[in-house]
């Protein structure tokens, strides 16, 4: 994995396992990562408060990891995840954190 | 949209507005935001070359915006699009950027 592009932090688009929809992007570092892959469920680096958090932790929304993609430069994944809990990923209380549309054509 | 957190940029998601597949993550700046729903068509801002580019505008492939979605923080774009030409996106020849498997659960 290429980390140097973000100081140290790759994309990761979390989509629905099941629905195919983009649920959320969130930023991983190398040991976002690594417990991802460990633990099963999706867990990111939060910018703001500078810690890693698995996503659901207090909400119970986990989201468990069905698999890993990986892009063609190493620098972003692609985590196709089942939404656990309520299943509503986004803090909004919608299902995915893309709900606004700026353009329709 | 808030492009404070990158230095100007926001990641954008590229997904196939029919299959639902995410085909790449790029990034834009203001200016490659604006580009991309006045022209209709995904450019991004290219961190190495320092410019813009429009996908495919040299392969022919390129992306043909459909929707763009908004994020609840404004700070990431999904780009629902038509994929022209040959209709790979990779510049390795796949038709989709994210085509290696890191994990399988």
């Amino acid at each position: 994995m290429d980390y140097s592009k973000l100081n140290g932090l790759i994309p990761a688009v979390i989509q629905d396992a099941d629905s195919g929809e983009v649920l959320m992007v969130g930023f991983m570092n190398d040991e976002a990562l690594a417990r991802t892959r460990e633990s099963g469920f999706a867990t990111f680096f939060s910018r703001t408060r500078n810690t890693l958090w698995t996503k659901g932790e207090t909400s119970g929304n986990k989201l468990a990891v069905r698999d890993v993609l990986l892009d063609c430069d190493e620098d972003t994944v692609l985590v196709k995840a089942e939404r656990l809990g309520g299943g509503n990923v986004c803090h909004t209380g919608e299902r995915t954190c893309f709900s606004r549309r700026l353009d329709a054509r």
